[in-house]
């Protein structure tokens, strides 16, 4: 038995590429386009660990997605948690949960599904102007 | 960068272990109880394939948790789609996408998070009663 991958619906391909690779730093590792059924399946993964994927469905005709609270979020460890906020922040990513602590943040993904960053090993000295920034919203 | 965990939250933690667990033979790889918060964080994995994991997380104070489109489901690859599927069935869960092609099937967790069941390598030769068995609800 082994863990695949974790499926989130997306409305708008490219904006769900522009979050989850662009600004997040996944890379896509395989695209299934089925015109027939007018849907698209497109797998990520994180470099080097495509073992664990996120697959972004693509449903060409409108649906509402919604949200619930059953499901949570989904949790990467990245290597330097200022410089991937650094880096979404330039992307136009709202960062919820600022990592004020150098261990832990909180971003959304267009369609509100919540990605957790948190630092690979012991937390990263606190600093601003990280160490200032409010929560915004909920994540 | 690497992928850590999905993270859903439960109702009932004993409910859901006998799903995710009991069930879905995932095993339990740490537990962190905060009674100051009331809170209880459970991580679970497939076994031997703990880098990547399912975290439960039971907030002692009821919630609505609700569902959305939005998340879609987790998927683990399995030795044998009939077996497993007959012991989720054996434990009470309903089979809402019955394996009939011998490939996949889906189920739902107590709070309708699916869960995708792939057959590792070419699919089974479908058999009965397997093969005959409806549909039933949406996953």
């Amino acid at each position: 038995m082994k863990y695949l991958h974790t499926m989130v619906r997306v409305a708008d391909l490219e904006r769900a590429l522009a979050f989850w690779c662009a600004g997040l730093g996944l890379e896509e590792v395989a695209r299934h386009e089925v015109a027939a059924a007018r849907f698209t399946l497109v797998f990520l993964a994180a470099p080097g660990d495509a073992s664990a994927q996120i697959e972004l469905t693509w449903n060409w005709d409108a649906e509402d997605l919604g949200g619930g609270r059953n499901f949570g979020h989904v949790a990467y460890g990245v290597k330097d948690i200022y410089a991937t906020c650094e880096h979404l922040r330039a992307c136009g990513v709202v960062l919820n949960r600022p990592p004020r602590d150098g261990r832990m943040a909180f971003v959304r993904s267009p369609e509100g599904i919540s990605v957790e960053l948190l630092q690979d090993g012991p937390a990263l000295p606190a600093r601003e102007p990280w160490a200032s920034l409010p929560n915004i919203g909920t994540w």
